[in-house]
């Protein structure tokens, strides 16, 4: 049988869904991280193998064959060429794996300009919008350990704001709020800020002796950005305890986050307008979906997210995504092959 | 001949001063860096042996024969019990060093709780301060890659504000200084933030093909926090040039600066009078010594911090280093050699 293979490889884990035409999931496989910058091409290319294998086989459990049409990864940090390169190795490596029971017809279709388009290698966020979504055309905004505003409209032309990193970027994210957080404490501690509950709730928390261990925490027990982000939970119940640093804190990753929404909006989905009336936008007609562990706060941000949103552009509907982002990987290489299969049947 | 050690380890370098009773510098040595934390006891055991040596090599063409009497070692994140372990583990391994041609008295006296106090080990920022006003009263404000305000009053309490780390802190900092600059770029290519030069600066400078590639080459290049602070400079001209963002990234660390430095003051040197008149400042009498490249700016931030501190206090006077650290490391370790021969004599 005819089907497409979609994966969403990241810094955590690795997912590989098998769709056939009828957009149904045959297999799902889920396995570690496949971020080959941070673990290496060779446990990157593992991850990836073993998520396929999983999917694979279970899809043999009900389907005879699979004749894979289509590849859509979905990766996060790929977007330089020499990227594009190292990921095209792993799957031109992957169909000689012996471990895969499937037959590969990716490199049947060669386009005119000697590029194989059956391979579709693209920014994670674009497979988390249209997993989430389920068609290409909307928002994520996408709040977790980073975060980024992320819109394709529809010319199929894409927006892309923040998701720099943790150094350079991500305002909105776990990471900086939990940053934030930290500061707060500290400049509270020093004399310099406000008085904070934040000081008890980290040395509580991380039963330190005082807030000075941070140091400690922060720089010498090798602590991940994950990990540091993780703390972003901690602000999130000061502030629903009342803590006004903490509030504060929130408020501006909640600033930040529609901030770049806007910027998406006014980008690419009513670019020639100076001023969008409600009712152009409303004519563009699309979802903006939210994910990531920070709208998960127990202060409301996500809620307040939709009324900031709605205030500007009522007909704009703010979901929680439909399916995962492996699956939007999934659509996005079954759109590829049934065009294909109609260019095909047109000649 | 009586003498001691000032020692000044650091990230970058590692500095050891020989100086006699009536403080004039009879060696001086240099080396690479010796936290210990970055690169390892071994190696910090070397460098400081190193630069000890050649101060000593140096102080024995024209000195017969060294007794040290006390050595004080200031080192840049050395705070803890353990920490503290390590370097007087290193110090007593120096004293059965070959390569030393120099006797150490540093094991006769003992204090009645069992602590050697010709062992002195503190904080970096305490010998910037002693050595760059000639006293152990006063402030430093250290802007460097990292910042720090410290300042020590005439009861010999001490205050710390700020140098925290490029995570946690430094406010104020090169590094803070540059990052600011790249992301205000990020933010300006984004369509988030205000225009700026910078966006153009940082491309040129760093021939980047876009300002996308920062990516690359703050997260891949594995890039230093010394690295990332050096380009502090790109936006210190880009303010010179009237870059309006880049001069409000210039104003914000200076405000730091001196948001950290008025913190100090009010927390030890007039800490019983809510409203200190410049008169109670005065009866304090003592300098502010600034340290740190951040000061060498061309867009005047020293001279407005001038400006800023003596509007509210109009007596204080604000000075460049007299002398380096490790100058000041020896005369803590000289005052200390003093008191214990006049606590000697009048036995």
């Amino acid at each position: 049988m005819d089907c497409v293979l979609g994966i969403d490889g990241g810094g955590t884990k690795t997912v590989c869904i098998v769709m056939n035409a009828e957009k149904e999931i045959l297999g799902r496989g889920e396995t570690g991280a496949s971020n080959y910058q941070s673990i290496g091409i060779n446990a990157a290319f593992k991850s990836i193998e073993l998520a396929i294998e999983n999917a694979v086989i279970e899809a043999l459990k009900t389907i005879k064959s699979l004749e894979v049409q289509v590849i859509c990864l979905g990766l996060a940090g790929v977007n330089r060429p020499r990227d594009i390169e190292v990921i095209k190795k792993i799957v031109n490596d992957l169909q000689k794996s012996h471990r895969l029971p499937i037959m590969w017809e990716l490199e049947q279709i060669i386009q005119p300009d000697n590029k194989s388009n059956n391979i579709i290698i693209c920014h994670d966020a674009l497979i988390a919008l249209v997993g989430g979504i389920c068609r290409d055309v909307g928002i994520v905004v996408a709040a977790g350990t980073g975060a980024i505003a992320y819109g394709r409209n529809h010319q199929g032309i894409s927006k892309r704001v923040g998701g720099w990193g943790y150094i350079l970027g991500d305002e909105g994210s776990a990471y900086q709020i939990a940053i934030a957080g930290m500061k707060a404490a500290i400049q509270a501690y020093d004399g310099r800020g406000e008085l904070t509950s934040l000081v008890d709730v980290f040395t509580n928390h991380l039963q330190l002796e005082t807030i000075e261990d941070l140091i400690e925490f922060v720089y010498r027990r090798g602590m991940g950005v994950k990990d540091i982000a993780a703390f972003a939970t901690l602000v999130d119940s000061a502030a629903v305890d009342g803590d006004g640093v903490a509030n504060e804190i929130i408020d501006d990753a909640l600033g930040e986050l529609v901030k770049a929404t806007f910027t998406v909006i006014d980008a690419i989905f009513c670019p020639h307008i100076p001023n969008p009336s409600p009712q152009t936008i409303r004519n563009d007609d699309f979802e903006i979906v939210t994910t990531g562990s920070v709208w998960k706060g127990k202060s409301n941000i996500r809620e307040r997210f939709i009324k900031v949103i709605n205030q500007k552009y009522p007909y704009i509907k703010v979901i929680l995504p439909r399916f995962e982002p492996a699956y939007g990987a999934g659509l996005l290489a079954l759109k590829q092959y049934l065009q294909k299969s109609d260019s095909k049947a047109a000649h």
